[in-house]
């Protein structure tokens, strides 16, 4: 029988109530013939609230026994979907990540999926059972320890599962009804997409859109697994949600799909550092070292030979941006007057695959902006996407601006 | 190292304060010089919220998920208390059932521990690490499937632990001093004990004291595991708490223990039953059969042919024991004029294994009963303990009147 991947975020599942109404959304596919593997979350809260212990008994904590204690909240999930399934019928079982087992490198909290052998559960398949409702977000190391995936990793789960099950597709059900041209809550005139390339998904996650783990995009590229965007809230229907599939599946499309955004940029700039060649190493490779990751980088015009660096990262790593710095410039590797963090600044990026045939994007990217008065602090750019950091105040004008601008309102 | 067996149930465990006291009680163990294996419960309420989500969406639910969804309490408590010691420069890590593993049969939610392997805890050990902290209450079966012990299972855990790694002694922390007399919220002159025999408890624990898991005693009375029972709310001393021991440790005991009582017993009487030779059989093979334990029976004098039967079993079984009767009655192999069930009643009982070698206690119990005007309904004995069935109304009145009877206030 044909495998379909459903996954069901924390808030599908976060009482008995909304796991008995996923329960019968899963009844459907299997009632169309489907076998279904269900990966879920943890009900809503409960990660958060495990987090929060961990947190307070040791900010600087043991990551194996961290993902120990955060991956039970998906066990509960994972064991209570498959009794309401039964209890409708429905032939289920549960697995927890080691039971699959979902193989897994050792780099606790932020593990990657090595290997998903699929003989278990297809020796079930074949014995009748109709679902298997997986615990996302973790797996097991070679030590036998549970490593878990990363916060939202069990899109990533989801998407494993796909493409090591040959699935026909995977459905990501959420708390929205799809993939948008920008946030609605910003921008009223957002239009649901009905198709999206991976590659426009994979900027659009990385930009700030929190609908899909990035890696769960990247992997779904990779392995070409058709993934499905839907909400868990409303009456689905075949052609409901955003299909996130290869470029060659889209007829048509806006040079610009979509308009996505981040709050959580941070722009630090290096004010007067001594412009030789290598430089730009100096600066970059002890803030790699140190895990920062830099996202934009603008250099002035030298004058003197001296000049100011730019670069933005996330707000949340700025501390350890400068600590990073600071040591360099105490071990003598780097020299510089002062190191300047902007966190009041905001970042805006149009994305869409039309742009790598079409000229004049950038440029009509920055004449909106400048028609409604917006500074423009950084650039960057690159295939697909052109991102621009300006001053938070301006964020949500700038959105509206170019949504209207590239006419995200009307369909391709 | 000597090895040292501490369990921690659920009210020890309940909070973030109260984990980081239990780090600190095992810390004092560490600095003593023991290797510490730590067996810990689901912080308190934990498991029951488990247990009420999987009642109320399955109530004759699938024991494999069952024990999937409720063994979840006890690994966050595992980690968290590992945290807790590493927090205090105390090397521990934690242990989930399967990682042990500790294997049990496949009988889920009541599973027998079958094998405890060392290797992977002592490796560890030898590397410096001082405590392992282990999830108790669940085992792995020959499935490679989740399975719990029963309610209390984790008291079992210890146990099985301290024999596997032939412990100095396993000290149960609950939220008791000790074992007592009576219990001292009905008797204000119940006196803990210092030295209690393994017989002794056992029976103590099986006639309703719920200091202990019944298992956990059988398992600590073939292994001659030195149990202890102790409070985790009161400053430890050495000779804190009750020692569960055999009774060749004991020097001088009284000829009863102790006074235990149950209200959770049923009287259940058939009435006119024909009395022929197998009817016993024919009568308790079927209740045997729907899992119903039936504690004490009294047949009564025949007249016509016919008798009555009355025999008490747990209040929660009443209306199992009905069905197995009614269906045996249909199939033609009892007959009988009526069924009546009394829940109005309680359980009595002296329990000592002085009583193997002094005679008339038996008598003395009946005759402080009869002076304080509690009529017995039914009589059960085995070599170290009486019991008595009486009108509930009657309970506290006569654990009071045989603990002064049996000068239970005065130590031996």
């Amino acid at each position: 029988m044909p495998v379909l991947v459903m996954k069901f975020g924390g808030t599908s599942v976060a009482n008995l109530d909304r796991i008995r109404r996923v329960a019968k959304r899963i009844g459907v596919e299997v009632a169309k013939g489907y076998d279904v593997i269900v990966i879920v979350s943890a009900m809503s809260g409960r990660t958060n609230e495990l987090v929060g212990w961990v947190n307070e008994i040791a900010p600087l904590y043991d990551a194996r026994e961290y993902d120990s204690v955060v991956s039970s909240g998906e066990n509960v999930t994972a064991g209570l979907m498959a009794l309401t399934l039964q209890q409708m019928d429905v032939p289920a079982r549960s697995w927890q990540g080691w039971q699959v087992p979902l193989r897994t490198n050792s780099a606790h909290s932020a593990a990657r999926i090595e290997e998903i052998p699929t003989d278990n559960i297809n020796a079930k398949f074949a014995e009748g059972m109709r679902v298997a409702v997986v615990a996302g977000f973790q797996g097991v190391s070679p030590e036998g320890r549970i490593t878990t995936l990363g916060r939202g990793g069990s899109d990533t789960t989801a998407v494993a599962f796909a493409a090591a099950f040959e699935a026909e597709r995977c459905d990501i059900y959420t708390d929205v009804d799809g993939v948008y041209t920008t946030d609605p809550r910003i921008a009223s005139k957002a239009r649901k997409m009905d198709r999206i390339a991976f590659e426009e998904m994979l900027e659009l996650s990385s930009l700030g859109a929190k609908v899909l783990q990035t890696r769960s995009v990247e992997l779904a590229m990779r392995y070409n697994v058709k993934l499905r965007v839907l909400s868990s809230f409303e009456e689905p229907s075949d052609d409901a949600g955003t299909l996130v599939c290869a470029e060659e599946e889209i007829m048509e499309s806006n040079v610009v799909s979509g308009i996505a955004y981040s709050r959580d940029e941070a722009k630090m700039t290096l004010i007067s550092v001594a412009d030789r060649p290598g430089i730009a190493a100096a600066i970059f490779g002890p803030l790699s070292e140190a895990g920062v990751n830099v996202d934009m980088i603008v250099q002035n015009i030298s004058e003197d030979g001296r000049t100011d660096m730019t670069f933005s990262c996330p707000t949340e790593q700025v501390k350890r941006a400068e600590k990073a710095l600071q040591d360099a410039a105490e071990r003598g590797e780097i020299n510089y007057h002062d190191l300047v963090a902007d966190t009041d600044v905001a970042k805006v990026s149009a994305v869409g695959i039309g742009m790598r045939s079409q000229s004049g994007v950038a440029a009509q990217m920055f004449r909106t902006l400048r028609d409604e008065g917006v500074n423009i602090k950084v650039i960057s750019t690159s295939e697909i996407k052109i991102s621009v950091l300006i001053d938070r105040k301006y964020m949500e004008l700038a959105v509206h601006a170019l949504h209207d601008a590239f006419g995200l309102d009307k369909a391709a």
